[in-house]
C-alpha cells in the first residue's frame, strides 16, 4: 500500500468515517497513480474503506485499470449497473453509514443524488494531505522546473521582431512536449501593454520595438507533477519606468524569500498571509497599486493547490510544502512585470526550484 | 444582444425566475464569447437578469473583459468584495428571490454557500439551448472537421515501423495547432491490442508489423467549437478476423446513418436511443460483445454534450443538432476498431461533416 493511501486511511479513522468517496481526478491520480481519466467529465470514483478500496469506472477504462493499478478492486459501472446502484450495494455490503465526500469537487446534483442513498455525508478534503510533499513528489516537481528553465533558455532565442505571442506560446508548448512532458497550463505570452493583463491569452499580436516588455508564464508537467515560472524580459532597452517596475517586483520577491528564511532559521511558524504581506506592502510602499492576485500558491498534481499565499490565507507554511512566490505590478495601457519562482520549504531553509536568471535581460 | 442571450432570457421568464447564475466555462463562452477563463478553476460567474447582465470575475481578467465583451457589466471581485458579498448586493438591488443555478456545474460546497444567501435556488441548465446549433456554430464545427480531415491525411503518411503512439499523437496535436486551432481533447493513438481500450492513453509503444491495427481518435477546436473523428487503419495486410471486425463496425455505422435518413424523410421523430440500438444490435447480431460506450454524443463548445445517443437516452434528435456516430468492437488482448463521424441533422437529411475515407486503408 502506498504512503498516500495509508495516510488517507488514518484520516478515515481519525474522522470516525466508514469510508471516503474520492471524485476529483487529481486525487484519483494521487491515490492510484492512474492518470487516464478526463479532467472535464466524471469518469470514475474511488471508494476507500478502512480495509479495502474500490475503483468505480466504466468499460472504456477496464483494461487499462487492470494493467496499471494495484491495491484497488475494479467495479465496472454501466447503464444497467449504475454508479448509484453500485454505491448502494457497497454501502450495504460494508455497512457504510458515515461517508466522507469531496464537497468542493462533487457537483450539487451529484451530492443531492448521494444524499438520497446515504444520510450521513460529510465534507472531506485531501488537500491537507497533499500539501506536504514526499521526496519523490518534490523530485518530480524539481524535474519539471528543470525542464521549465531549459524551455526559457530556448524560447528567449526566438524573441525577434515580428514573432507573435501565439507563436512563442506554441514554441514553449512544443519544446516541453518534445521532451516527453506535458504543459501544466496553456503558456501565457504577453507583449507590451498586454503584459498588464495578469492572465493574458496569447494573441496574434506581433512583437515590435515599441512593445519592449515580453512576459512569459508557463510550466511543465513531469510524472503528473507541475512546475510554474514567470520571467519578464525586454526587447530592446527598457525605459527608466520599466526598469524601476522590474526592480521593484524583483525586490518584493526577494524580500518575501528573505522573510521565509529568517523565520525558518528562528524556528518560527510562518503564516502564509504574512509572506504575502511582505511582497505586497513593499510594492504599495513604492506607490504602485496592490497586486491583483495572491503572491503565491501551492503546486503539485495541480498547478494551483494549497497552501495559498494571500492576504486572507489561514495556511501555515511547513517543511515539505512547494509553492510559488510571484509578485507583479500591472499598469493598464502601459504594461506589467511579474517574476515567479517555485520554492520548496526544507527543514532549515527555503530552496528555489527554478533557476533562470532574474537579472534584467535585454534582447 | 446575441441570439443566445435572448433565448436565455426567454427561459428566465418561462421558468418564472428572477435571474440565472451561470458558472460553467462553456456556458460563459456561449453567452459572452469570452474564452480566457480556466476550465480547471472557478474564475467567473455570469448573473443574467431579465433586463441586465453582469460578469463577476477578479482583477486578473478586468482589462481583457473590457476589451472583449459587450452587453455585460463587469463587477470585479476581490478578497474584500467577495463573490458572496457581490451576489448579496445584487440580489438586494434587483430583488432577486428565485435564482436558477447550474446544479451540474456548481460544487456541493458552492451550492451550500449560495443557499445561505438565497432560499429559492432551483436547477437550471443551458444544455437544451445549446443542443440546437445556429448556422455560425455549425460552420465553426464544419471548419474544425475540415481541419480534422486534413490532419488525418497528414498523419497517415507518418505511420511507419518504429514510430510510437505518443509521437503520432504529438504530430496530430502539432499539425492542428500549426493551423491556428486547438485540440478538442488529447489525441488517442492505439496500436495493436491497445486498440481494445476505447480510451487508451498514447504510450511509448513502437509500431511493429505484428500490431497491424492503428486507431486514431482526435479532434480540432476552431473558434471554440470542437470536431471529433476516429479512423482505424492497418499497418500491413489485415487478417481475415480484423477485416471482418472492420466491416462489421462500418456496416453498423452506416445502418445507423441510414436509419436517421429514413426517419427524416418520413418526418418521424427520432429517439436517440433507437439510433443507438440500430448500431448496437447489428454488432451483437454478428456475435460480438455490446459496445462498451454510447453510440454517439452531441458536440459543440464541449466535445461531449447533449444529445446523448445511448441505450437509456431520452433525447429526441432534431434539425440543428450535431453529434457523432461511433460504433466500435473491442476484443481484450486482441484489438479493436472504432469508426466515428460527425453528423448534422438538417431539415431533410443528415449530413456528414467529416469526410475522410472509410475504405480499409492498408499502409
Amino acid at each position: 500500500m502506498t504512503p498516500q493511501l495509508l495516510s488517507l486511511k488514518k484520516e478515515i479513522s481519525r474522522k470516525k468515517l466508514d469510508a471516503i468517496l474520492i471524485s476529483s481526478v487529481a486525487n484519483i491520480i494521487y491515490l492510484t497513480n492512474f492518470s487516464y481519466f478526463s479532467h472535464y467529465e466524471r469518469e470514475a470514483f474511488l471508494l476507500v474503506l478502512k480495509n479495502k478500496q474500490y475503483i468505480l469506472t466504466d468499460g472504456r477504462y477496464a483494461e487499462a485499470i487492470k494493467e496499471n493499478t494495484q491495491n484497488f478492486d475494479l467495479i465496472e459501472i454501466s447503464s444497467s449497473l449504475t454508479f448509484e446502484k453500485t454505491l448502494k450495494n457497497l454501502a450495504k455490503k460494508h455497512r457504510i453509514k458515515y461517508l466522507g465526500v469531496e464537497e468542493n469537487n462533487l457537483t450539487a446534483k451529484e451530492h443531492k443524488k448521494l444524499s438520497r442513498l446515504l444520510n450521513d455525508l460529510s465534507h472531506f478534503t485531501v488537500a491537507d494531505l497533499r500539501m506536504i510533499k514526499n521526496p519523490s513528489e518534490i523530485s518530480a516537481i524539481e524535474e519539471a522546473c528543470r525542464l521549465g528553465d531549459k524551455t526559457f533558455e530556448h524560447v528567449i532565442t526566438l524573441i525577434n521582431r515580428g514573432v507573435t505571442e501565439r507563436q512563442l506560446g506554441f514554441e514553449i508548448e512544443f519544446f516541453i512536449k518534445k521532451h516527453g512532458a506535458d504543459i501544466s497550463f496553456p503558456p501565457i505570452v504577453a507583449f507590451g501593454k498586454n503584459s498588464a493583463i495578469p492572465h493574458h491569452k496569447s494573441s496574434d499580436k506581433r512583437l515590435t520595438t515599441k512593445d519592449k516588455i515580453v512576459l512569459l508564464d508557463f510550466g511543465a508537467k513531469v510524472n503528473n507533477y507541475c512546475s510554474d515560472m514567470t520571467r519578464t524580459v525586454f526587447f530592446g532597452k527598457p525605459t527608466r519606468k520599466q526598469k524601476r517596475i522590474y526592480e521593484t517586483v524583483l525586490e518584493a520577491q526577494q524580500k518575501a524569500i528573505e522573510y521565509l528564511k529568517s523565520l525558518i532559521i528562528n524556528h518560527k511558524s510562518i503564516a502564509a498571509k504574512e509572506v504575502d504581506k511582505v511582497a505586497r506592502n513593499y510594492i504599495i510602499s513604492k506607490n504602485y497599486n496592490t497586486i491583483p492576485h495572491s503572491v503565491g500558491h501551492g503546486i503539485g498534481l495541480e498547478v494551483h493547490e494549497k497552501p495559498i499565499i494571500s492576504p486572507k490565507s489561514k495556511d501555515i507554511l511547513k517543511a515539505g510544502m512547494v509553492f510559488s512566490i510571484e509578485p507583479g505590478i500591472y499598469i493598464p495601457g502601459f504594461g506589467g512585470v511579474r517574476i515567479e519562482d517555485l520554492v520548496v520549504l526544507e527543514n532549515f531553509s527555503p530552496r528555489l526550484l527554478t533557476h533562470s536568471s532574474k537579472d534584467i535581460i535585454q534582447l
